[in-house]
């Protein structure tokens, strides 16, 4: 189906308002196989409006109108429509009646502005707004049908939900979709990506596709038609063999969700140990709720002094190796594992700048240990030259991973392609 | 100036991502006078980008066109140009070179795909990106301007920044807006914070906007024409006075740069000590370089094992009054406070959901504890239904807000708004 989406209002143009409904929608009709194929992003100016939907009558087959259908002046989208159809205004009765009674609840007068909103295109069919004042409708003119929805996110959800959807069901033989793949990766550029995926032979109907979200680059297998299953498994096997460490998860948001899922399922408790990351590690698994049945506490000791005193890290160590260091590091998971007597510990201390950096240890050098029964593994990597932020976020994710390796019984010390591994104990 | 943008991306349109570029663009513009006319957005198909160029080529002075830039298949949209112009793609050696020296700086080589990104449409002037592989570039056809940039957002804003706004300012004549005043405010929603400021005077020349930015609602005072300093700073102060508590900060993106701030300047030492917010607060003051300077550390009490072993809170209090109390929140802060000898200690613990609530205590409700040399404040919030991790936002703001006024000499126990205070001690 050729669908398109036309957003109004001067706040959604200007960027004082992030456009969530246009993605809110996007992802809620492509769960059930609608693609978007273009939007257009418009401020309050009538002729702009009237022209945008002449330009698509005839092209779409359902264009998606949102915004601009409140009471005051500047709200224009049923207006242009009928502008555009040559059409006249007529009042819904019924709307109207509904307005009045949804007045008389709240116990006020209907202001009589808000009558504009019983006004629809000569033609056009109301659509129920069981929470709003603003109606919606849509109407058919040059063989494409325009749905025009309100623009409070709450409203057009519960519309789109209850009315639009079941229509698209119904008149176009719309479906629930099939499931997006989604492989999670780390330490690899994009096009390193691509061409280790380049001769990937995919099954008919699947198609791969790229997203940079930092720190990850993310894989998306989609099926355009249905696919095999044992087909997308085979594909899913063969494409983490050959991206091989930088596979951090499947389905996965981050890999904070692949920690928090394992940890559960392991039944095993953790702490963490936190120079430079600050407590982000912690934060990110604590987002999750039900991390409490593993995640047992965490220490943020960013002074040698916290490190000393509260994990008991020794003075020989800080004095001979510093304080970002692989010795240090191992002494911080050590001592916080014994601490609470948990199952595994996960430290994190390095310099994420701009300023501390050294030559022996430039700004991006973050060492890190996982204690567990058996021992405890560590590297220093060399993250790179980047902000400060992105080297936390970066340390995070990489600490994250060593857990969710550890748990998959892989060694905690990967290959990550451009994080550089410096050194192991 | 009639400006336009046209985003590219599957992502993008099919809601994958939440297009920030787009809004921070027309924000970052519009400081600058220049209003986004309208904005497309497009998936990663051929035909759809050679046909909106067309339609922009010879109506808008300037197209900003973001992303596509990439090394991968799907990244069309310098070769679209080339088509819709009728040119040829002419290979940039400088840019190859810059490329080839990028990767080299990493110690990998250069991937065979990346050289296209060094491939110009005739006629282009490339734009630098000393932070990415996607260099940008800007060509001129049927009157227009189109400006290409890439969708990584650091590197589309550090472009926009460093070279585009520079090069409007210069051939266009764009200058900057006048200084903007921000005021940062959490617990007032806007219509109530507009009725508070409904009959404010604002001098000539200043108007008054609102930003809603999660946890913080924006004022934001533009100066359309300049405005006499004291003129200005009176109207400040009057706002200030009029929100009340609600002020959280003046030109500051966050709370956080507020603590930070006057951390810094007090030369003070802090600790934290956190249950529900799990390390947000450590982890958003570590946000900012410099934070060792009176970060100390912090403890992730996650458990109660935790609350008692790391910080003293006493068996009898917590089986007494609860995890979730004042009398718990108080005995974190002070057993932090003691740990490493510190000035201050701020401790958090609450009830973020969505399971873990009584009738008593339901979800939302979190205690603060703010110890310092003259005592310890308290204070038991009910930040209301909402979702896990706008509970933890929320209650990390209002803990660095207890900080923050208490270095500024004011009560940490504010009134909010709709942050409902339960009780204090």
């Amino acid at each position: 189906m050729h669908f398109e989406m036309i957003c109004t209002g001067e706040e959604v143009l200007s960027g004082q308002i992030v456009d969530t409904n246009a993605a809110w929608v996007a992802q809620r009709l492509l769960s059930h196989g609608v693609e978007m194929h273009s939007r257009v992003t418009l401020g309050d100016r009538m002729a702009d409006l009237v022209g945008a939907f002449r330009q698509a009558a005839g092209r779409a087959q359902v264009v998606l109108v949102n915004g601009g259908l409140g009471p005051t002046e500047d709200d224009l989208s049923t207006e242009a429509m009928a502008q555009a159809m040559g059409v006249e205004l007529e009042l819904h009765q019924g709307w109207l009646e509904t307005m009045t009674a949804f007045f008389e609840r709240r116990g006020r007068p209907m202001a009589a502005v808000n009558r504009k909103q019983a006004l629809l295109p000569a033609g056009a069919v109301m659509i129920d707004n069981p929470v709003g004042t603003a109606c919606g409708f849509r109407v058919q003119w040059q063989g494409t049908w325009f749905v025009f929805t309100p623009g409070v996110p709450h409203e057009l959800k519960k519309m789109v939900n209850d009315e639009i959807l079941p229509w698209l069901m119904t008149d176009f033989g719309v479906h629930a979709g099939m499931p997006l793949h989604r492989i999670l990766t780390i330490g690899q550029g994009e096009s390193h990506l691509a061409a280790q995926l380049e001769e990937l032979e995919l099954p008919d109907g699947l198609d791969l596709g790229y997203r940079a979200s930092l720190p990850y680059i993310e894989l998306k297998l989609m099926q355009r038609r249905p696919v095999a299953e044992a087909a997308l498994d085979k594909t899913v096997a063969t494409i983490h063999q050959r991206i091989g460490d930088a596979w951090v998860g499947d389905n996965v948001v981050s890999v904070a969700e692949a920690v928090h899922q394992l940890m559960l399922q392991r039944q095993l408790s953790l702490v963490t140990a936190e120079s430079c990351t600050g407590g982000m590690v912690a934060s990110q698994l604590v987002d999750f709720a039900g991390s409490s049945g593993y995640l047992q506490g965490g220490w943020v000791t960013y002074s040698n002094q916290a490190k000393q005193q509260e994990l008991g890290v020794a003075t020989e160590v800080l004095e001979q190796h510093g304080a970002v260091s692989l010795q240090t590091a191992q002494a911080m998971a050590q001592g916080a594992r014994s601490k609470l007597g948990s199952d595994l510990a996960i430290s994190i201390t390095g310099v994420a700048g701009p300023d501390g950096g050294s030559e022996e240890k430039p700004v991006g050098t973050v060492a890190f240990a996982l204690a567990h029964a058996s021992g405890c593994d560590t590297q220093l990597l060399n993250l790179g030259f980047r902000q400060r932020n992105q080297i936390r976020v970066l340390a995070t994710t990489v600490a994250l991973d060593m857990v969710r390796r550890h748990l998959l019984g892989l060694s905690p010390i990967a290959e990550y392609g451009y994080l550089r591994r410096v050194a192991t104990l």
